[in-house]
């Protein structure tokens, strides 16, 4: 039995994933799990079996593990992929690098997950993914602020797509907003 | 004793307050209406005592009426202000031309809500608003669907604005949810 790919970001309540220059900065400071409840962050991650990650999220939790070893750790420890051309230097050995289409990576990634959900994490990554059908569902984390710019939650040209919504929780201060992907056609790897 | 002054959008989950072109069209033809509970929109109009609303959103209106003049109307019907430079051609006997400072407008259409809130309505305008510090609550609906493109709930050079969750709550296939605005400090007109 397999288990649904779930593209998983926070947003804030203006359509930004992330700050300008890709900071994840959420206001004096404040990460994503300063506004969400960690039963509800721990629920995700014990139904995440693998999580598939773009290089730009890659590397932006990597600076923010550099600066703040001591922020929260997301509570997940299985098998991670990574989508890029470059390599790893060093190389982390507990990471997978996957570099080839991305129907395959997830097919591989999703296979790894073993019977759980597939966490799509990168707005690029999510955003090709969306585009091939390739997605169950969407997970939103909204949180209480107004950026005003940044990163945008849809990449430059993605089609639109319908959705259908699951469910609305609150949690913390923000609200955890769940969608199914209508006319969903996952093709093959 | 005063009202709140609300602002009032429908959004995607991408963060589009409108498509390109300023189309109100959610999907397939489906407009707000077809998406919310019509008894959480009476309710919602039901604590509005007075409109503020901009040129453009008036203009995407009154287009839509010309076009559908079935569809829903908002079940509103005290006195709608009109933010704008350019008289309206033929005036509308059932609007107010606001033309001076928006810390004014506010002040004025909120006197006319007799105690109930005063809407605002357009993304310049809310935005303006919101900067200006006018702003008590912020009331999205957050419609089913990525429009990838749009018009961004966001003008550009809005600042960060920090926001306290009030309530999300599911509405038919929408989402509403309640922002207070934080270090809330309105400016007398």
């Amino acid at each position: 039995m397999s288990g649904k790919v779930v593209v998983n970001r926070c947003m804030s309540l203006d359509g930004f994933i992330a700050g300008p220059g890709h900071s994840m900065d959420w206001g004096n400071g404040r990460a994503l799990a300063d506004f969400v409840a960690p039963d509800d962050v721990a629920q995700v991650a014990a139904a995440t079996g693998a999580v598939l990650v773009g290089r730009r999220t890659w590397e932006v939790g990597a600076r923010m593990k550099a600066e703040e070893p001591d922020s929260g750790d997301y509570p997940f420890s299985g098998p991670v992929f990574l989508l890029t051309r470059r390599p790893l230097v060093p190389p982390d050995p507990n990471v997978t690098i996957l570099a080839g289409d991305i129907g395959e990576a997830v097919a591989t990634a999703l296979d790894a997950a073993g019977g759980k959900n597939l966490e799509v994490l990168g707005a690029d990554v999510a955003g090709q993914c969306v585009q091939r059908g390739l997605v169950d569902e969407i997970l939103v984390y909204v949180l209480p602020v107004l950026l005003g710019d940044g990163v945008r939650f849809s990449a430059p040209g993605l089609a639109r797509t319908d959705l259908e919504p699951i469910s609305s929780t609150r949690s913390g201060d923000s609200t955890i907003l769940r969608f199914r992907v209508r006319e969903q056609s996952r093709r093959p790897g």
